[in-house]
């Protein structure tokens, strides 16, 4: 049985930690210090700070340590690229328990570093604490190696949408847990480790993406923070929607409407974008609607709009 | 009667923090989007992070919101002189109850914009998430201006100790927090609200400063850190440290030895710098031991290792 984190105290708990984390390419001063001091080619610097909460999102029971840290990078790491940067460095936040294994937070490490290993992205540093209930606070960084940013407000009328990533597997595994179950292990892990296009964010800003976010609240409530923020109406076609073979069975069996997972789902990451009509797209992205002039910006899915509950509220 | 968190929801919650909280001069992209873009004019960016917990860093019943907010910013922007740098701009992750009231997130936001402000600084994002306990993750940003970072290594045989800023007044005023008294307020206010010498970090970075941290876990504990990472022995000349009236007068009446908050006491985040002999100090900064050659790194107090637990670990 390994040590608690309290036997191993926030010094050694850092220390068994800073073993397994990845140093970033671009750290002038990484861990150890007051600060770190990341080298920002472009000028700029791009950067998010997402909160993952024990209980709120995710549970000790339905996910690894390992899970967790993969998940809480890929959450941070996701809204880099979906400015159309490349990530860079990860700071992290963490309060643990005293009396949580200290394998716990050091398969959390590995966790953090493997998702950051796939950006080629390292870790500056961070903060332990103790805290009742485990956090993990992820700050990304990244660089736009002279792009512009890709804002969710540069929706333009006669802009195409397009999509790059999966949507509703998050939303579909997460129903397979909660009712019980472990399997299909491709919805469980779908739940528990996203799988984010990074690459698919650089390429889209590079392909002249008028708009892009991640889809982190749900396809509908995403699309509609663009259309807000752009001053249109957005259309989703669900013709274009493909509901993969494992999602249409879990939804058959628990007598679900699959297209609910697809459209108000949260989690997957995948990257939601606007291209100017007859825009090259890169090849993770697949046309699923369009933009158009409104007086009251919103989002239509075919030629309605969307009854369901559309989007994550973490206080509703 | 206030709204509660639950009641205003995640998206009426950060509205409302938004609409007192400054922006940063060098932000491209503020808050609103994926991710924030800030100017980075040196090349580099200076970045930390820290997490304040309830219970832990705080009581409600003990600091009001804008002092939490007041304390949360400093710790942060703390480390981000203490590289040399100046600070511009933060990141905010909040975790709060759902029955919160939501002035009290609108009051630590006030909180933040005040620190933020006697900086310059400003904010650039966040995020907001439901927790049992209130949780404060704060991402601070600055840039060098083109100074060499001030490390916690680069202390040499021949050096002077200085340092910036109050020492012991954040513990006095928690030992008169935790005896259950509300005075004298000067060391309450300096537990609630610590007062670091931001501008006594780049100056120190100017006049030539070799090693720097800011005094969060004590001073015997911190020079230790600079010892160790430097490779030499500190003497901190117990004569040299001023003990002054409201910490000697509420030392006498709990009988307490008041060396012992001065030398072991944290969070008042003063800056502790070696300088080369015969440089010129910045006014801040006032001379309190030497550094020398040492097979053994370490703290020496007067001619003796410091007796006293030193330092601050989350864990013990």
């Amino acid at each position: 049985m390994s040590d608690s984190a309290g036997d191993l105290g926030e010094f050694g708990l850092i220390s068994a930690m800073r073993a397994v984390l990845p140093a970033a390419p671009l750290a002038q001063v990484g861990p150890g210090d007051d600060a770190a001091v990341l080298t920002t080619p472009d000028g700029r610097v791009v950067t998010t700070v997402d909160v993952l909460v024990e209980g709120r999102h995710f549970r000790r029971d339905w996910s690894s340590a390992h899970d967790v840290g993969r998940r809480a990078a890929a959450a941070s790491l996701a809204d880099v690229v979906a400015m159309g940067a490349r990530p860079t460095a990860l700071l992290i936040g963490l309060g643990v328990p005293a009396d949580l294994e200290s394998s716990w937070a050091r398969e959390l490490a590995e966790g953090l570093a493997e998702e950051a290993g796939l950006v080629g992205a390292g870790v500056i540093g961070g903060d332990v604490v103790r805290s009742d209930t485990i956090i993990v606070s992820v700050t990304a960084f990244g660089d736009l190696e002279g792009r512009s940013p890709v804002l969710r407000s540069g929706a333009r009328a006669g802009d195409v949408l397009a999509v790059a990533g999966r949507l509703g597997w998050a939303a579909a595994g997460l129903a397979v847990l909660s009712r019980g179950f472990r399997a299909p292990r491709v919805l469980v892990n779908a739940h528990r480790v996203p799988e984010p296009p990074y690459a698919a964010g650089p390429a889209a800003a590079d392909a002249g993406a008028t708009a892009m976010l991640d889809v982190s609240d749900g396809l509908v409530a995403d699309a509609g923070h663009i259309a807000q923020a752009s001053g249109v109406e957005i259309i989703i076609d669900p013709n274009c929607l493909v509901v993969a073979d494992p999602i249409r069975d879990a939804a058959a069996a628990y007598n679900a409407d699959p297209l609910v997972w697809l459209l108000a789902g949260g989690d997957d990451h995948a990257l939601l974008a606007t291209f100017p009509k007859g825009a090259t797209l890169p090849a993770e992205f697949t046309v699923i609607g369009s933009v158009r002039a409104a007086k009251t910006p919103g989002v239509l899915v075919g030629d309605a709009p969307y009854a369901e509950r559309g989007g994550w509220d973490h206080f509703r």
